[in-house]
């Protein structure tokens, strides 16, 4: 029993002679992709944060869109500024949230202490690859550089709050928060957090060295005082790492023909565990593919 | 520092003196609804789980709509069913899946061993409060009787996959199930997912219990043979519980003036920590508001 239920909730039909060829799962579309589809991350736009326990949360960072805030947390991040930081807050169906809190420190040399807002940035030079279906919180929807994206009518572009999404915490505003304190999204989109907060990247891998984590107990889900969700052991950028250790990532190009089949089949999955194709998909139902960098073949 | 943190992602504002009086969020705007506002669950509408170590899991069941399954579903825990049932499959931003899963077990007298699909209904005879903007998986979207529902230009109405929702793990169609094996979503809505799995339900109370537990190592958030996620340690329905003991709960009438704020305010926040409002929210970022029976008041 259960191996069929293995099957049950994604679409890897066993192959049965004498029928048409299996129909493709966006799974499979992406794994096909060939490598010309997909585009390197800069090892200068990864974060790399490794929690106590183990456990290595990997945040790819988005100058493009808050350089400012992306700047202070390069330098946050290689100036020991999380040195003792940790989650503080985990927030079912919405956040966790890490930095140091209550602890007061010196910014690196060269941290903007008061940045612009960077909520959202003129589409001019960003290449759009639209959704294809409407966004009830824009003008519009699509992809650009690997990041979903949201228009407005004002002539505005922003990053949006999908899951995995990293923003910067901040108090009321006209506050826009530093960079020292973070938070990656756990749950369904907030998008009414998008425009009003400076997002910063998107956690690319070990998304669940966060989201499994205990839920605080306090309001909001902050942990009581004194108590945290998990010491963060070491952050740093990628591009600090030895070579030999870097993780190193890549995206599926959005403008791929690659990742034009894998848009059609994630609003239009016909699959063989599907009975009804949805016909539609919403911004943050078609996350745009991030794999490791494979191994060169020698 | 930690203070002003706390007010970072929801609108806590610190009263001023002096200033128009605070502007309400979603969650002031529930805490104020009259006791008119709120329909109580029928107690043989919960299903009441509990986890080894302690943590309790509610889910309400939505004979409306799937009548069958739900009718095996309250046999199946009446019927000891699920007896040294686990937790199994935990993936990251998708399902929390539980069962008997490999364990051969007849099934308690009355099982439908086979039911009909029940992944969607005729709308008539239900109470549609439409959601106000387009939904890109369906015709259009609303609430009825405690529900977030779609509605397709064929003519039907379905439950949809948003975080909570609850639904009946199948092999390839045409099985349907029979509601031994249930999954809960704990990630952003897979929407694609509706009108091909029966929702039975979905968790209103203790959501954290499934949602953060450690994700499975193997393909599709599978444990390793011979482990598991959690063992269930009970499985019943709160009207077979001594009433002393029985959770009670109740939902937000979304046809109340109370709700329909509720969702005005959901799809345009402006209380103080807002710079910019959304304009528009999607259905499943506007969930029906659940709480506990109010003691009575002597």
């Amino acid at each position: 029993m259960r191996a069929a239920i293995i099957l049950a909730l994604f679409a890897t039909a066993a192959s049965q002679p004498a029928t048409p060829p299996k129909k493709l799962t966006p799974t499979d579309i992406v794994a096909a992709a060939p490598a010309s589809a997909w585009r390197a991350i800069p090892a200068e736009d990864l974060m790399v944060m490794t929690l106590e326990g183990g456990g290595r949360v990997v945040v790819q960072l988005a100058p493009a869109f808050a350089p400012v805030h992306v700047s202070n947390i390069r330098k946050m991040a290689t100036g020991g500024y999380w040195q003792d930081a940790n989650v503080y807050r985990v927030q079912d169906n919405y956040v966790a949230q890490w930095g140091i809190g209550d602890v007061k420190r010196d910014f690196p040399a060269g941290v903007v202490a008061l940045p612009p807002h960077e909520y959202w940035r003129s589409p001019a030079g960003l290449r759009i690859t639209p959704l294809g279906w409407p966004d009830v919180y824009a003008s519009s929807a699509g992809f650009s550089g690997g990041w979903p994206v949201a228009l407005y009518k004002d002539g505005t572009a922003s990053l949006t709050h999908c899951y995995g999404a990293v923003g910067v915490a901040r108090d009321l505003h006209p506050d826009t928060g530093t960079g020292g304190e973070l938070y990656a999204i756990i749950g369904h989109a907030p998008r009414q957090l998008d425009r009003n907060i400076a997002v910063v990247g998107r956690v690319i891998d070990g998304i669940q060295h966060l989201s499994a984590l205990p839920r605080g107990s306090e309001t909001m889900g902050f942990y009581k005082e004194g108590t945290v969700a998990r010491p963060i052991t070491s952050v740093t950028l990628a591009s600090e790492m030895p070579e030999a250790e870097r993780p190193s990532f890549e995206y599926l190009d959005e403008s791929s023909p690659s990742f034009a089949a894998y848009l059609r089949s994630r609003a239009n999955r016909d699959d063989d565990f599907y009975r009804v194709a949805a016909g539609g998909v919403d911004l943050c139902n078609a996350p745009v593919p991030v794999r490791p960098t494979p191994e060169e073949k020698g």
